[in-house]
């Protein structure tokens, strides 16, 4: 039976190319990139090559560019970093990434302010909600520009304006949207931007936070002088180069393959819809205003009777197809997922939730494929149930 | 000519077979570790057997092993792990890393009470130093087992002791320490220990904190429930597999190497003293209580004219002798280093210091040349000086 990966939110497979662009700093170039010394220099050129690059696909200055462990890592430095040392308040969603929440969380216990702002069924938060939160001790708004569990796309060109208006500056946890959505931070008006690289193809245990010149970002996690001060550490050099690499990737092929995506999530609808009928929902508002390679939907109960999400999840992997309840981040948790929560799903629909995530490598038959195990499967489940 | 690495306390290359460790979770298995499906619990598998072989190696439990970045998360998730959610104290000392001084920095900033102890010329900071400071509010101690430029062992087992009478919780940044040293947590009576897998010969970009089960320590990165909820992010699978896999490289012949540096280091004593008789000074107190692989020394200034370190660098580099200012992460920096004002070093000499660090590959061989050289270079710097 052949396995299908439907995951690809959770992780992406590392590209051959990235490797191949990793190994040199794995074997002969294992300088510290802080070392004076030649073998240090070759590091560093090799970061800074990476920065550049990296800088030029933002649309940012390579002084911007900050690379960190990861996109968790990454949030955490955007909001401690401009929050912590301030009593700023944070506007931010309760259907954003654990990350977030977290690094809210923190906050919140040393003092600051803030406000968890409801977004509608979609997933989506407006500018006028970000609006009407903004006060005056507003130190920083974070809205994730698409959505990890239901993929939806966030107005933040809208919101920057308010933000901007306001003087108040913004963040976005692009993690979920670098494969497939361009990434210009001008024209997207942000003022911080979180990446990570095992979400596009690129390697585990490296990001990259965007921080716009002028700001007052202070180091999260401090030390040396690496990163002009703003991040301590030795650099992760063949991981750096990897990120670099796989972005590369992404910028030369992203809009085609968001285009490819889309076709062949309509197609898993269509099939889903064929075998499941209206046994079942759609989360993700696959209507408009959704990333292409994310499909959320929850599996109705039959008779009063709810289909158990773990069972189904189970299941399907059984059956070879690799899905995910909410995030990755939140599974082995027994909970049910804070955003389908925050979003007003009815627990009983978010406990019978899969979300299929899309990538590279799928195409029309594995959707089709998935959507017939996944309708034997509910079919199974629910006979058993009512058994 | 021949290259001689002598940088080895800024980073180490990378072993073949923690590569080798490592390759299989960068091609086949990418699974996130957090995932229920097959693909996640062989990535999960990879994690949770890694975290055990590292336990047993620092004689812990694992549960109590904490996946991080590296050595300077570890530092900064230790300290603000411990006290950014209390008012406690940070007692620590002005030679420590860089990683240790900006994590207790934003502690001050936070309203945090700070006591920077002054360690004696060594750099040895005694037991005695630490129980003079501590008060009620002491909330921890940091010391760092193996100081990074001076190579000065700290007397970690008396510190405990001296902490355990107070109820204060004692955390010692082991990175310089892992390569050489014995690190059972039990033996030597640490709370919460800091390790990074490339000083071991393993990967950047990962680090171990381990944790003692009971203290009531906070994710500093907070995020998913990753690592009991005590480090947010996506697991690093490849790296952690090539932590341990260095750990056990290092358990296995650890001691061995250890006293095989010692002569090494020995014979480079010598030979320096050879080559510039008493035109230097040693920094490393190599009459006892220093690491075996670190060597500290400062070249005297002559007729009231002081040697450039930079330019000693920059000339022994050109000759192919990698060694380092200060730590890597001081370097690029045009201070001289903090470590070398903390033990009182004269500011003349401290600007003429350079550290040697020895590994695995050093041989005797290695460290005559390289001390012909510098012999070499002294001289002529000191001839265009006084021309």
């Amino acid at each position: 039976m052949e396995r299908i990966y439907l995951d690809h939110a959770a992780t992406t497979p590392l590209d051959e190319r990235v490797l191949a662009a990793m190994l040199p700093f794995f074997r002969g170039q294992y300088g510290n990139a802080s070392s004076a010394h030649s073998l240090g220099r070759m590091a560093r050129d090799a970061v800074e090559e990476s920065r550049e690059r990296i800088a030029a696909h933002l649309n940012a200055h390579p002084s911007e560019i900050v690379f960190t462990s990861g996109g968790t890592e990454g949030d955490n430095a955007a909001l401690c970093g401009m929050l912590m040392h301030t009593r700023g308040q944070l506007v931010t969603s309760a259907a954003e990434h654990a990350a977030i929440l977290g690094a809210a969380r923190i906050l919140e216990a040393t003092g600051h302010d803030l406000v968890l702002l409801h977004p509608e069924a979609s997933g989506r938060v407006s500018a006028q909600q970000v609006s009407e939160a903004l006060t005056p001790a507003t130190g920083l708004v974070s809205v994730a520009f698409v959505n990890n569990e239901l993929g939806t796309v966030a107005p933040i060109r809208a919101i920057s304006r308010v933000c901007r208006a306001a003087g108040v500056p913004l963040h976005t946890d692009a993690v979920q949207a670098a494969a497939v959505l361009a990434l210009d931070v001008e024209a997207l008006g942000v003022d911080l931007l979180t990446l990570s690289g095992h979400k596009i193809y690129g390697p585990k245990g490296v990001g990259v936070l965007y921080v716009r010149g002028g700001l007052d970002f202070r180091p999260f996690i401090a030390g040396g002088s690496q990163e002009r001060r703003r991040r301590g550490g030795t650099e992760n050099v063949p991981a750096i180069a990897g990120m670099a690499k796989a972005l590369d990737l992404v910028a030369a092929c992203g809009q085609e393959e968001a285009a490819r995506l889309t076709s062949v999530r309509k197609q898993f609808e269509q099939c889903l819809l064929n075998e499941l009928g209206d046994s079942f929902v759609f989360n993700t508002p696959i209507d408009g205003g959704a990333a292409p390679h994310i499909l959320s939907i929850a599996v109705k109960p039959k008779g009063g009777k709810q289909i158990d999400g773990e069972m189904l999840l189970l299941n399907l992997d059984l059956e070879g197809v690799m899905a995910s309840a909410g995030s990755a981040c939140s599974s082995g948790a027994v909970q049910v997922s804070h955003v389908l929560r925050a979003v007003g799903l009815d627990e009983t629909l978010a406990s019978a939730a899969v979300r299929f995530s899309l990538g590279r490598s799928t195409t029309t038959e594995d959707v089709s494929e998935a959507a017939r195990r996944l309708g034997r499967i509910v079919r199974r489940m629910r006979k058993q149930r009512t058994a």
